[in-house]
């Protein structure tokens, strides 16, 4: 998507090899009209799929996993971090790392909002080492749902997740994929 | 707001006297379309006013931050739950007390993203006890920004947050004022 890695380009700040912080339009504050782009490019993707429902884990995955329910007019739900006590028994849960954090922690998701034969969207953020989205996809088999695909915003193309799931037989559209970072500079996959 | 209001009648579930859960469409799984009218009521209540940033903090405010940022043309930023180790120093921070889990936890702010003068809307999916509201406000007179005032989809009349909000002089919107779970029966205010 060639407004993304424009800004990409433009707003991004690469920190080490490793980390490319986009949190001034991505993951903590967002750029609406940008995500709303992002949305529609996997409705545009993805249309050749039957989808059910949109699937995302918090936080900053829940922006363009909304745009994306609307585009389609679909339920999004998101996987919480935590079990709040009006949670009732019977649910999904996964263990999760977090790359910048560093941490792992547990996810869950109500067994009332994913049902077996549920044709499932995975969208998210960022994919890097994949760990979300294997937790994710864990509590989709867990539930007997189908999962479509997986949407991604920017994969960090240096890291396993896309390979992880590529291998798996797992149909991921990343709408900017980063192959490199070193140097200062951010070099794309065509 | 009529719609938001059907909507909880059908399908919040009522826990014992306090608790409205509301997660089949608002904090779980998310109803994308009624979200986007819940941020287009937003918009026209708060049209007479100068909005420069949408205010939210993670994770379920974030879907009808988003999307009000999306009908008012503004950037979104969402208070984070802790620190990651992409975010520097110069921050602004607040402790709040989440009433579901019954834990306190530290939020973030990058100072990049809210600037001395901004006018900002704060967000949010709830409004109970006016923790996350306060925290929130508490950063934002950190930045030295000026709170234009604070949209809610869900006020729960009969805890305190409501009233210490507009005490202060806090212009206040909820979509919906639940005033009373008694008996399983809930009762909203005119």
């Amino acid at each position: 998507m060639k407004e993304l890695k424009e800004r990409i380009l433009r707003d991004a700040k690469v920190i080490g090899d490793t980390i490319l912080k986009v949190d001034s339009f991505l993951n903590h504050q967002i750029d609406p009209l940008l995500m709303q782009k992002a949305a529609r490019e996997f409705a545009r993707r993805f249309s050749d799929e039957s989808i059910d429902k949109i699937l995302t884990i918090e936080a900053s995955g829940i922006a363009v996993a909304i745009l994306t329910g609307l585009e389609l007019n679909k339920p999004v739900v998101f996987a919480k971090k935590a079990k709040p006590s009006t949670m009732p028994a019977g649910n999904y849960t996964a263990r999760v790392k977090s790359f910048t954090k560093d941490t792992h922690h547990d996810v869950v998701i109500s067994s009332e909002y994913i049902k077996k034969g549920d044709r499932v969207l995975i969208v998210d953020d960022f994919l890097a080492g994949g760990h979300a989205a294997c937790g994710l996809i864990e509590m989709l088999e867990q539930a007997g749902a189908h999962l479509v695909g997986v949407g991604i915003v920017i994969e960090k193309g240096f890291q396993e997740g896309g390979a992880i799931l590529r291998k798996r037989g797992i149909r991921v559209e990343s709408l900017a994929i980063v192959d490199c970072l070193q140097g200062n500079t951010i070099t794309f996959r065509e």
